[in-house]
């Protein structure tokens, strides 16, 4: 997926000094190749069944709920705290400073779903990780999870163990 | 489109005493019903050469994502201050209390782009408003406002005489 890689930007120091930020805008406006990268995304997960996909806030929303589309079933939106407005179930979870936390519907998800979990970057797993544990808490069982791209550099993949991976490009 | 009313869930003093909050995420968990929704959302628009579709942060990534994919274009996020990390140009605007922003990348849009916006819900149609003043700043022309419900009662459209409106269901 070279192609892919020349259309994110690299934004030098954002959100703070001496972080190369992965720009996926120029992607997400370029329908053809968005396409691809969606198809690409999802290939491997066709015949596993996959009942929902989960995305978190904000740009998983974007790729999260086109994969959705295209695997034929439901989205399932992974928000922050205070967000989604029925009743949820919350998970708190550390990051390099302070803490976090992801909330999901608690009807969201049914024991025995088969959730497929998507992001635009995997960068330390902290987010995906809490993700995939939501899941688990309201009795889904995730399948995969899928990232655009990759930050090796941060080994998030260690965060991870336990489920498999799919990524479509690596820096 | 009375089924798609059934499946938008009323939740009563959300975010804060008094208000009605509509569910939106029923909706996008059922993929047959989220198609009918989104093909009706784009139906007036798919001769009008569409460019491009803006969706606002965050429930506007999903329905403006799924949007440009069907009309074959790309998606413009419109996001609150700080979230775009390329150069932005920015609008602020009155809410009922306080003010708030918007940003789009400055390369987003170019003069002659026709930009459908899309949100799931019109309620005062300040954020709406801001974002075609937001697109017209950069050179787009506003081509309509789509949203999946309108809450009448707050008369948004009294906010946007300049767009064309479409939506789906009224309360």
């Amino acid at each position: 997926m070279q192609k892919l890689k020349a259309k994110i930007r690299d934004i030098p120091d954002f959100p703070s000094p001496g972080i190369v930020f992965k720009d996926i805008t120029p992607l997400v406006q370029d329908p053809l190749l968005l396409k691809e990268c969606i198809e690409e995304l999802i290939r491997p997960f066709k015949q596993e069944s996959i009942t929902a996909v989960a995305g978190m806030e904000a740009r998983g929303f974007i790729f999260g709920s086109l994969a959705a589309w295209e695997l034929g079933v439901g989205f399932i939106p992974l928000r922050k705290p205070g967000k989604l407005p029925y009743d949820v179930q919350r998970i708190d979870y550390a990051l390099e400073y302070g803490t976090a936390s992801l909330e999901a519907h608690i009807d969201a998800i049914s024991a025995g779903d088969r959730i497929l979990v998507i992001d635009d970057v995997l960068a330390t797993g902290g987010t995906a990780r809490a993700s995939c544990e939501l899941i688990e808490h309201l009795g889904g069982e995730v399948v995969a999870c899928a990232f655009v791209m990759e930050l090796g550099f941060l080994q998030g993949r260690n965060n991870l163990t336990s489920y498999p991976i799919h990524t479509l490009i690596s820096y």
